[in-house]
């Protein structure tokens, strides 16, 4: 079975939704069966890559509301997080571009770091004090060899803008065919849709179901089918 | 809509078939609108990668058949590849291992260039008298270049025989959970398969008849999700 997750490294209920999908997902007895693909979501792809905002700030101004209601919603949201045992500063955070990470998710996912990439890059943004934003590629790039991706590998995918763009642009459409305007977004083997962070009971039902379901392919062929297989291929009668 | 074809560059009927599923996609009302996929099969995984035959021996000895036989198979095959518009050297062609090469469809696909390779893949061992085999890393270099590819890092892949090797190996035993024991087969949004190298109509009506059948994703929710979208992210009201 696979799951795709849509989601964006600046969305806070990504975090957390993750972290509720995993906790159902290790409860699942098939759990070993099921591959979990992340898909590129900018909730922000507007943005320019230099142009660094303190999260407040942006909260306050996009929403006219004030620092304090802005911080209110922080708090919130990091209770929320604290409840799936997860990092969150409520103060301090920036908000900006995440193209790179998320071409940089692509380079990983065929380096086998994917997971591990994407967990690092959200600790990253909502857990530490350092800005995930401010600090250059160079950031990305100690975060990424963290992962366990070679900084000359990160470097080459940072310092050319069409390696992977395709990639992301392409999870960004199909999310839009999909029908997700908005993340965290699950889909279960394009069957099921999950939008949100959603408690960990619901994750559980969604894979219950899922797998129920699962079907074999139907196989549409007429007779003979002329194929190569280990033991050869098939000598024409036709 | 979503096409996965497994198949192997050593593989006759791959060959084939992919040009009479081309037809039919050519033809498809909905093509613009249909991902294609290459996944990684080998037929002999277990040859070692400086273990060349000229194909002629190899059928011979696998089958315990005369030269003569495996000539008249050969001649057969390149009348089916001739009646689909395309070039088959039925003398002189050489089998080997194609592990490094899948290697390389997994790199050329994150690169946008996957159907660029196989194409110039297929045609250098089906319709060139130069050996896709003998020549070393170099020859595939060479061909990677052709599909748009930067030599360096085509080199980089080779000399690393961990690079893309997982992402071969989940395909193939993606295939055997499929139900594939043979190439081409061709996987229509996880729900139709179809199996060898049919006839370009059989594969028009598996295009047709997938996408009549193409469904929304099933939503599973309860009420409110906490998600971001462009327009910001949800406040918790729970």
């Amino acid at each position: 079975m696979r799951v795709e997750i849509w989601s964006d490294i600046a969305c806070p209920w990504c975090y957390v939704g993750k972290a509720r999908f995993e906790k159902a997902l290790q409860a699942f007895p098939h759990r070993d069966e099921v591959e979990v693909v992340h898909r590129s979501f900018e909730l922000d792809p507007h943005r320019a890559k230099d142009d660094v905002q303190p999260v407040l700030t942006m909260l306050a101004k996009k929403y006219g509301m004030s620092e304090a209601q802005a911080q209110a919603g922080e708090h919130n949201l990091g209770a929320q997080a604290a409840a799936e045992g997860l990092e969150y500063r409520t103060t301090g955070r920036d908000h900006g571009n995440t193209f790179d990470m998320h071409r940089l998710l692509h380079f990983a996912k065929e380096q086998g770091k994917q997971d591990e990439l994407i967990q690092i890059l959200y600790r990253a943004n909502f857990a530490e004090e350092r800005s995930l934003f401010t600090e250059g590629d160079e950031r990305l790039v100690e975060l990424a060899v963290e992962a366990g991706l070679a900084a000359e590998d990160v470097r080459k995918v940072l310092a050319d803008p069409t390696a992977y763009a395709d990639a992301v642009r392409a999870d960004e459409r199909e999310a839009a065919e999909l029908g997700a305007n908005g993340v965290p977004f699950f889909v279960l083997d394009r069957k099921y849709g999950v939008s949100g962070a959603q408690p960990a009971e619901l994750f559980a039902q969604a894979l219950t179901q899922a797998w129920g379901e699962r079907s074999p392919l139907k196989l549409i062929d007429q007779g003979d089918a002329d194929a190569c297989g280990p033991d050869g291929c098939a000598v024409p009668q036709h």
